[in-house]
């Protein structure tokens, strides 16, 4: 048996050398950084998301509610782990995810084997079964003037179907 | 034998107290209300087109174009029912389907298993197949400014390969 | 074993009369085209990082970089070409590709067919497991300005488990 999900998520980002700028569990080198209540960990987040949506579990919101004080600065992988753990509580195995990045800033090409590396060891799947790609806007809309990034994971489960 | 299929579906919000805002098959209580030529169930519509695309059968706007005044107003269950049609008589079959709906308002939260209810209802599936998941864009763009919402559906499809 | 990718291409949309506007491998009459150091073909660029994330071997920045002269004016059939030999290369078939088209200009409906057929075969595909479906943000952001347009893929590939 197989599921599908999906995950979109968006982060702003703004110009702040003290603040880490987390991507995939990585903190990177970089001026700026995403703003949001947890780490701001935009590809974590749609992953989590498709993980949930394939599970038809919610989301990552009620999940992990921006309100709650205890999730303010937390560790994204933290969230993902979890969703990990609701997948193997329920029978399921994650065969593959694929993620593609829109936005400018920071550019995922020079670090693309470190965030792979680190997804695939949150994700606790060998790394050919895991894909960060990027892309951008071409300089059109809100993403386009990097004002911010979005994030859109695909995931899939699979089930044996002996029972 | 499995199929995927995706789909996006965008509509304007507005402000009108006195038209119906449509979602998932469920006329939610708000003082807004999506702009479109049929009910503008941003839900429905991209599901459809999700199922239509796993089947290569073109999309809701040539099924439903929206210059056709029968559609004017149309409950966008019978798109949505005539699209499962198309499933079962080409002997495919409706394994799972996952929505996010990325805008401001109205918050899905409060309202999101009863939409689960209703898609899973339209869809006759059970519903832990069915997810209805929800994020922003971090005040973004058109959607981070309300001007309306976006929903991106997936879906697989099985068929029973012995034949 | 089954793997899924998904794949989004932005390009910019330009009023120029003598620079043909190419999509999925169909020169579309036009007295627009899309900006790109490719022929910025939008859907094979899709349809190509969807295959490259499926098989989680990067994506198509990194396989032809637009830095590269060479790449230059470069049919986006060639991309697509390459990627479908990397899946089979690896003992993986292409099972169905699915993407949704955004924006206002060209109008995909009247040249649908044409744009299917060209697909499918640049995929070796039948026509049955290829769809291009399309829709507006209904006038909102960048894309509701007919700035641009975007697209989203979505690939399934299958793999004989027995070896
Ligand atoms: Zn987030
Ligand atoms: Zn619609
Ligand atoms: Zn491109």
């Amino acid at each position: 048996m197989f599921r599908i999900g999906n995950g979109i998520d968006f982060h702003k980002l703004i110009h702040e050398p003290f603040r880490p700028l987390m991507l995939a569990g990585v903190e990177v080198k970089s001026e700026y950084a995403f703003l949001g209540h947890s780490d701001a960990d935009v590809i974590l987040h749609a992953v989590s998301d498709a993980i949930l949506g394939a599970l038809s579990l919610g989301d990552i919101g009620q999940h992990f509610p921006d309100t709650d004080p205890s999730i303010k600065n937390m560790d994204s992988s933290v969230i993902t782990k979890k969703c990990i753990s609701l997948i193997t509580e329920r029978g399921w195995k994650l065969v593959n995810v694929d993620c593609t990045y829109v936005g400018d800033l920071p550019k995922i090409n020079p670090i693309r084997s470190e965030l792979i590396q680190s997804l695939a060891n949150i994700l606790s799947l060998p790394l050919d079964c895991v894909s960060i790609k990027a892309t951008t806007s071409e300089g059109m809309g809100a993403l386009g003037r990097s004002e911010g990034v979005m994030v859109m994971a695909t995931v899939l489960l699979e089930k044996s179907s002996k029972k």
